[in-house]
C-alpha cells in the first residue's frame, strides 16, 4: 500500500471510488455503536458486584464508631479517608470525601473561589479571569471554567505533559486564576507527566496569588498494558515549594468501582479543606456514608484497589489492542493519521488529516457510529487544526468494536480522500 | 402550682433556690444527650435495613433498559422519577431525581439563579437581592441565601403558615426573588399551611418576574400522630395562576429511608427543568441511580412509603408524646412558655419566656444537653424576642429523652425565674 500522499490524482479517484462503496455498505448495515464516552464495559462492573453484599446485618453498618446511615461527618467517614490517603500518598486529614462525582466536586471548589474566593478575593467580581486549558484534554473540565464565564487559554500537550516553557509564561499575568491537568494517563492522549514536568508545576510561582490547580487525576491506578506505576503526591510536591494551598487533587472510584455509584475525593492542604468545609456545610449536610463503607468493606486499602485493576485490565487491553491493531493495519500505511499508544487511562487520541475531523466525525455519525464529537477535547469545543478524534473503546464487546473500527477507518479514509482529490484540482 | 408571674418576690426566691438545687443535681449527672438535630433514631434506620437486600444478581441492576451502574441519565432513573411524581402529584417529565441531598439540589438552584439567572438576570451582578424568610424556619435554608449575600427578610409564621398580608406586600418590592417554605409540618413549627394560604401563594404576582418560590415539603408524608393527610401538588396550584416557573418543589428520602443515604428530588415545570439540566450537566455526570433503584424495589409506590411511614411512626409518636407531656407537666402551670403539639414532621417548637432562650440554651448545655442553637430558627441566628427554642426528640431513646427534658425545663424554669426575680428588684 501507497501512502494517499504519494498518489496520483488518479489513483486516489480511484481509491475515492472504492472507499465510497466500502462506506455505503457499512452504513447499509444499519449500525447502533457507541465509542465516545470512557464508560466501563459491563464485563467490568459484574467484576464488582460483590460489593453490594458486604453490609448485611445492622452491626455492619457501624464503622470508627459511626453509624453510616444517620447525618454526620460531612468530611467524610474516616475509614475512607484513610484509604484515599493511602491510595494518592497524602494523610487522611488533607482528604475530603464526597459523593459519586468528582466533576462536582471540581465544580464546587471553582464555585467556591467564584462566589466568595478560596485564596484571595472572589472571583465573580473581577472583569477578566482566565484559566489554562491543556489540550487535546477533558471537554467537561473545559465546560466547568467555561461556565463561569472563565476565558479559556489553550496550552498545547507534549509528551511529556502541557508545554511547560507556555505556562510559565502565562502564569506571570496575574488574570490567569487556575489550570487544568489529568497528570496520569491524560484525558484524551493518554500522556504521563514527566517528573520534570510534575517539578516545573509544583514549583510554579503564578503572579496571582489566588492562583489553583486542578489535579484530576482519575486514572492514578488505571494501568491496563503494564503493572502498576507509582507517581508522586502533588501535594507534597507542591509543599516543598511552599505551594501547599495552590492545588487541589480529585480522584474516584467512577473505573474503579461503578461509573454511576463509586465515591470521589479531593486531597488539599489542611487550611483548604477547612475552608472547603465552610463552603460545604452550606450546600449538603454530609455525602452518602453507607456507599462510602461498601467501597471501604470491598476494596480494603490499596492492594485490594490494584488488584482489582488487574482484572480490569485484563477486560481492557483487548480492546485497546483491537483499536491499535486496526489502525495499525488500515490507517497506519496510508499516512493519514497519527495517534498516540496509551498503557493506561480511557481513551485512543487519534490525529487525522488536519481538515477532516469533523467531516469523518460526521460520517461515522451518518454510518450510526456515535464519536465524542471532533474538537470537544478543545478549549470552546473548537480544535484549530480540526484533527483531533478521542476513541473510547472500554464500553462495547470485541466485536462491536471491530465493527466500529471499520467504520472509523473507512470514515477517515473517506474524509482524507475527498480533501485530498480537491486539493489536487486546484 | 401557682403561675411564675402570680407569685410574690419572696415566693420566686424560694422557687429559685429550689431549681437551683434541682439544676445542680442533674449538672452533676455528667450526661451528655443530643436533641439538637432532626435525626431519625438507630429504630428507625432498622426498618429500612430490607432495603440494602434487594439488589442481587447482576439482572437486577436493570430498570428501564438501563445498566444502573453506569453513566447516564441526569435526570435520573425513570421508574425513580415515577415514584416521587406520584408521591408529589405531579407528571413523571416535572421530577429530577438526584443524590442524596435535596439541600445540595436547593444549593444548586439558587447557584443558578445567582450565576447565569434561571428566569431572569444573574443575581450575581445585582446590588441588592432580598429573600422571605417565614420565621421561626429551617436554619440551612436561610444559610443558603444568607451565602450568596442576599438581605434575609423574616416573615413571621402563623398557625396557617407565614404572614400573608407581610408576604403580599413585601413582594411589590423586585429587589425581593424568592422565599423559602416548608408547607407541612413546618420546620420547628409543625405547621400545616392552610388552603387558603397555599392559594395566596400559588397566585402571587411579585414585581420580580424572576422570584422563585423554594418549596420544600420535606416532611409530606411525616405524619406521627395522625394518618396521611393528602396535600395540593405546588406545581399544579401554580400553573391555576400562570405561575408554574415560579415554583421549585423539593422532597427526599432522609426521613423515610436513611438520613445520610436516601434520594432526593425536585419537581418544577418542563421549562425550569430543561433549564436545570442545562445547568446540572456542566457539574455533575450523572447521580447515584443504583440507590435510586434501590429506593424504588424497595419503596415500591407510594403506598408501599405511606406503609413505611405508619412503622416510624409508632417509633416517633411515643418520643414527641414524652415530650409534650413533660412540658404540660412540669412547664404549663407556670405560664412561661407556650408550644405546638404538632400531629406531623420532626420537631416541636418551644417559645420561653422572652429574653431567656439563650440562657436557656446555655444552662443546658453546661448540664450536658445539646439543643439547637438559641435563635437558630430566625435569619441570622438573631431571635428578636430571645424566645424560641427547637426540640428534636426522634434521636435518643425514651430514657434518655426523658433526662433530657428533665435537664430541659429546669434550664427553662431557672432562666424564667432569673429573669424574673430580677425584675422585681427594679
Amino acid at each position: 500500500m501507497k501512502a494517499y500522499a504519494q498518489r496520483t490524482k488518479a489513483e486516489l479517484l480511484e481509491e475515492l471510488g472504492r472507499v465510497e462503496k466500502e462506506y455505503e455498505a457499512l452504513r447499509g448495515m444499519g449500525l447502533s455503536l457507541n465509542i465516545a464516552r470512557g464508560k466501563p464495559g459491563s464485563e467490568q462492573l459484574d467484576l464488582v458486584r460483590p460489593m453490594m453484599d458486604v453490609l448485611n446485618a445492622e452491626s455492619d453498618y457501624l464503622c470508627d464508631g459511626i453509624d453510616v446511615r444517620n447525618y454526620g461527618n460531612l468530611e467524610g467517614l474516616p475509614a475512607c479517608r484513610r484509604l484515599f490517603a493511602e491510595l494518592l500518598g497524602v494523610k487522611p486529614e488533607n482528604v475530603f470525601v464526597g459523593g459519586n462525582s468528582s466533576l462536582l466536586l471540581m465544580y464546587q471548589v471553582i464555585n467556591a473561589g467564584y462566589i466568595h474566593g478560596l485564596r484571595g478575593e472572589a472571583w465573580c467580581g473581577q472583569e477578566r479571569v482566565r484559566w489554562l486549558c491543556p489540550a487535546p484534554g477533558y471537554d467537561r473540565h473545559f465546560k466547568i471554567t467555561e461556565s463561569f464565564g472563565f476565558e479559556l487559554v489553550t496550552v498545547p500537550m507534549t509528551p511529556t505533559g502541557p508545554n511547560m516553557d507556555l505556562v510559565e509564561k502565562l502564569i506571570q499575568d496575574p488574570t490567569v486564576k487556575g489550570m487544568w491537568c489529568v497528570p496520569k494517563y491524560s484525558n484524551p492522549d493518554g500522556v504521563i507527566y514527566s517528573d520534570e514536568t510534575i517539578r516545573r508545576i509544583a514549583s510554579m510561582k503564578p503572579a496571582a496569588e489566588d492562583f489553583l490547580l486542578m489535579w484530576d487525576n482519575a486514572y492514578c491506578v488505571h494501568e491496563f498494558a503494564v503493572s502498576y506505576r507509582p507517581f508522586p503526591s502533588i501535594l507534597t510536591e507542591c509543599e516543598k515549594y511552599g505551594n501547599g494551598d495552590m492545588v487541589f487533587e480529585f480522584a474516584s472510584t467512577s473505573k474503579i468501582t461503578f461509573p454511576g455509584a463509586g465515591v470521589s475525593c479531593f486531597a488539599c492542604s489542611e487550611g483548604n479543606l477547612r475552608r472547603m468545609l465552610g463552603e460545604l456545610t452550606v450546600q449538603i449536610i454530609s455525602y452518602d456514608k453507607v456507599n462510602q463503607l461498601r467501597h471501604v468493606r470491598f476494596l480494603k486499602d490499596k492492594e485490594g484497589i490494584l488488584r482489582l485493576m488487574r482484572q480490569h485490565a485484563q477486560v481492557l487491553a483487548p480492546k485497546f489492542a483491537c483499536v491499535l491493531e486496526a489502525l495499525e493495519r488500515e490507517i497506519a500505511p496510508l499516512g493519514i493519521a497519527s495517534w498516540e499508544k496509551p498503557v493506561g487511562g480511557y481513551f485512543i487520541s487519534v490525529n487525522v488529516l488536519p481538515g477532516t475531523a469533523m467531516e469523518t466525525w460526521e460520517l461515522c455519525r451518518d454510518a450510526g457510529l456515535t464519536l465524542t464529537k471532533a474538537g470537544a477535547s478543545f478549549p470552546y469545543g473548537k480544535d484549530p487544526q480540526d484533527s483531533n478524534i478521542r476513541v473510547a473503546p472500554s464500553l462495547p464487546p470485541i466485536g462491536q468494536l471491530q465493527q466500529a473500527m471499520a467504520v472509523f477507518c473507512t470514515s477517515m479514509k473517506l474524509a482524507a480522500l475527498r480533501k485530498l482529490v480537491l486539493s489536487c484540482e486546484f
